[in-house]
């Protein structure tokens, strides 16, 4: 299978859980509202969920662009990674809305280990993936540059790890690893304008 | 009409099948739960819906691409037949919230049929869409492999048959007939990753 | 613009609003139903509508790209035509849900007026787009070819008022309306598979 | 990054955030309404609404090709601020609704600053977007037609100033307010058919 039916079929379910997320806000604001300014200030943790889940999801499409761009092939074994790591990516709206709602709230725990367990998972579907993939070039193209290659290999590795720490320290304070989730999408927005610009041609034409 | 337009319609509602099953289980938690931790616990069956449709879904994915691949054109019965067959991969996300829901109280026998009488109908169009194209070679490439081809057929046959059982076994016992169509899913995983590496280059290259 | 980028935006909205028609089933079983046996087949408006306007949702994806295929290229205007038309179809889901929930109650009246005045507007605008298009030839193919173009006006053409006698029928008796929506989305596919065998290769070739 | 991808997911992203407004105007009538046809009627600010903002987002997605055909390649800051704007964009289905649903009511100041402030952040990103790419013709195509990159920023930097009129106007007047986003929008269709006629074949090509 060409790579390119593969990735019609990821763009599709990484736009629309993306779009979804919006599903989210909307179902904060009931239709028979008292005070409608009040309710929509209320809700910012709403406003700031929807940014931080939609930037990650589109962190995470980067990212897969930049690992299939390495990609020649697709077996069956890897289609099916990646139908599972698109299941996870495709679950990101649930946990989304259960932390806005309950960030504030009792239940913050509960929620903020829902929303990091699924990013773990997330996160470890993302490594299956790619190892999958690039042990021993198994579905690289014959032409696949070696340091974007490790680069990518050095990018992933950590994430679950970073990921389950934030996650873990919801038993502590739930508030704290919300706070962890967020600062995390924003390091990698950072991390992105930081290489964009540092990476040089090469690497950025190859992205 | 090239076949590759309409691979980018069908993706499109394969995709967008599959990632509409997480309001499925986002509608299962309401704004106003009382316990969320023992809400997020109790709906496991939520969880398990969700990833047995996705993964159901992204095998007819796989399979829809395999049978695309051989294909050269479309005429419009063709497209009649695969519009048809879009219609019932649409429906699969209200029959998973059904079963998600009942299966474990009373009305799962009814949800249980209606999942099985759902994939039955699913696996009766890919049947009429692959046996329209490929009688007599109708619609295949001129290039065509004749061990795909028969290897397709293969697959294709026994898929109503073998969904049929479990949806009737769901007049005797309606949680068998579940776990069935979860066994299904597992076994189609399996067989998927064990077909990826004994099918050979040749396959797996035409895939 | 090349029609390519027009062409994938077309189909992501086709796919969305025929993907969208399952939430209109899903909403029509409450989670605390009672009897779900008897609430499944209760519902069975719902999953005719579903069907009728997935089809119909079809053919038009169908018949945009007979009609794309014949054009060349576009300009600023036939993209706000066209964008005119796809606010319609992706308006389709809303009547479709009324009608389903009203057939067969007080309202029916008004919600086949609501269907068929969607259905009268959508092939106003496909004939816009499409005169607008083929008009003089401006933006077709120069290698377009006479038989195609007629065609499609021929069938276009008396669209607007098929469904506006199915529309205005609801006055006298809005039942007899509905049943003509799905008589003549039947018909559209039956059609299909004639003109599908009786085309010749030429026509299908073009499609 | 070849640009077709991040046009892929862009246009979806358009098309579902399109696609998903029609939803707003379905949750206006609940299943059990008393009479339909009157409440059919009396919902007519969510067809407006629902006009407006297809259009509205129609419009950008014109836009955003006219603009990516003059794009050679991106690096990761250019899809960070692409992935901004597409989340602006994925969020105006929630302030379509509330604006459709309390601008005949007391909220309707809240609804139209909501709304407002929406717009007036897309078209902020829509300028960092283009701004980034061209400024310096970092990202352009060497081949760029100079009247169109110029026809660009003459289009992209009044934005978010008529958008921030017609928000501050809803602290005097929020039914004024409402009608000039409507207004804004009509005009903008009409200036696109008018600059499709006068524009020329070049830019019509380059389009």
């Amino acid at each position: 299978m060409s790579t390119s039916r593969l990735e019609t079929f990821s763009d599709g379910v990484f736009a629309i859980a993306a779009t979804l997320l919006i599903l989210n806000v909307d179902s904060q604001v009931p239709s028979d509202v008292a005070d409608l300014g009040a309710r929509l200030l209320h809700i910012w943790p709403s406003y700031l969920a929807y940014a931080v889940s939609f930037v990650t999801i589109g962190i995470m499409w980067m990212n897969h662009h930049t690992f299939m761009g390495q990609i020649e092939r697709a077996d069956r074994r890897f289609l099916m990674a990646t139908i599972g790591l698109l299941m996870c990516i495709a679950f990101v709206p649930f946990p989304t809305r259960i932390v806005a709602e309950h960030v504030r709230h009792e239940g913050a725990q509960d929620a903020a280990l829902l929303y990091g367990f699924t990013l773990v998972t997330t996160a470890v579907m993302f490594n299956i993936t790619w190892f999958y993939a690039a042990r021993g070039g198994r579905l690289l193209r014959p032409d696949a540059d070696p340091a974007i290659v490790s680069g990518i290999t050095r990018t992933y590795l950590p994430g679950p790890w970073i990921y389950l720490t934030a996650t873990l320290i919801a038993f502590a304070n739930p508030t704290w690893s919300v706070i962890l989730f967020l600062v995390i999408a924003v390091v990698y927005v950072l991390e992105s304008s930081i290489f964009g610009t540092s990476g040089g041609v090469a690497e950025v034409g190859d992205l």
